[in-house]
């Protein structure tokens, strides 16, 4: 399984991504699940993939050879005039990935993938889509303001009841890393490190970027205090009579 | 879908279930989930139930009927002499009502259902066992101190955070309310109102018992003052900085 969020705030673009990879409980692996691609001063392109290894490898390496074979005939990520051409972009060559292991006997099913996407291209606003294993996709808007792909039910009321569109990158991330840490608890196949990108709105080029490794302080200090920040909430909570 | 906890704590046990039922998105209906036979002074024992209603409904009525047939073979559910003899009658009728539905082109995977089930006989303690389709079963225990079934993800990242086997009936009741409402704002097929019961060790009938109904003023109140209460905890972990 995996974990991914990406937020859109007033500010930019927040993406956040485990590593953990597994097959079963005792194959388990590392691999990076967020890809960028960079053209500075034009645009920013961030990627997030959750569901079949396989499938999202291939997907990354495809959009990634094509920016560098410019005289293929299929269009590139970097070359695509919108943000909506390249969620398009992906959605096509995910469902193309997919359907190309469909067949011989085996179900699409354990193929399937899903990817969130954002950026930005030039002038235009910065956007962030996800995108199904069927090719079509969805974009973050006012009303749903953020996109959870991989194992997103434990992580996902402290994100609904504590977002804000008007908070600080900072605050994000510490918001982020408080639905880690409570997906973290309770799903085995989550695990760190974590990779943390920001993209500031108007910037066109990468923004902070880190990786928050197994033992990293901050992570760990924001996993203690939230036990004890929890239990706090819930004293302050009007008593029950019967 | 649903959802049901079953907590225990070293004054007695909680159960809290709704009362959701749904094929569907437009078939939705109104059930009870919770099961309770009791033998004022000797013994009472508590079912709650996840899973295909026309399954957790006859696992109900089969225990029940028996209990009213007491010449028949079978023993029930208010003869048995212990806790884990309920718990074992309970999952082999369960098993029985699933494996009667298998077979004529039907999997068996369709009629699954899962079943929390605890309570006190005489003077041996409280306990409380969750029971697989299968009709296996594993106890509640200091380590894992308490079960839920149905839609469980949303609302166990704060039973794992904040439930104390020391705490008061009102507090966990408090916990519980925390935990559904988590739930049912992330998922339509949990709903109110919720059936809660509580049972003090040793009492041998069955303690307060009420229902929670769409407005009550408890629930809404929690509701309202839970997400201040977490936005706040947030604010008040330690901040990130890049």
């Amino acid at each position: 399984m995996t974990y991914c969020v990406g937020l859109r705030l007033n500010k930019g673009l927040v993406f956040m991504s485990d590593t953990r990879t597994n097959a079963g409980v005792d194959n388990v692996s590392r691999f990076k699940k967020m890809f960028t691609w960079v053209n500075r001063g034009e645009r920013v392109v961030t990627l997030m993939t959750a569901g079949n290894l396989a499938t999202t490898q291939a997907v990354a390496s495809i959009l990634d050879e094509r920016t560098k074979a410019p005289a293929e005939r299929n269009p590139s990520i970097l070359e695509v005039p919108s943000m909506f051409q390249v969620a398009r972009l992906v959605g096509e060559t995910l469902r193309d990935v997919i359907a190309a292991n469909d067949g011989d006997g085996q179900s699409a099913d354990a193929f399937k993938a899903s990817v969130i996407v954002g950026g930005q291209i030039g002038e235009s606003e910065p956007r962030l889509f996800l995108i199904y294993p069927e090719g079509n996709f969805i974009e973050a808007s006012g009303d749903t303001p953020f996109f959870q792909i991989g194992e997103t039910k434990y992580g996902r009321p402290i994100l609904v009841r504590a977002y804000d569109p008007d908070m600080s990158f900072e605050d994000a991330v510490k918001l982020l890393m408080v639905s880690f840490d409570s997906t973290l608890k309770a799903n085995l196949s989550v695990g760190l490190p974590f990779d943390l990108q920001i993209y500031e709105k108007g910037a066109l080029e990468v923004g902070r970027e880190t990786r928050i490794e197994d033992g990293d302080p901050y992570f760990q200090q924001i996993s203690t205090v939230w036990g004890e920040a929890l239990r706090e909430a819930v004293d302050s909570l009007p008593s029950f009579k019967f």
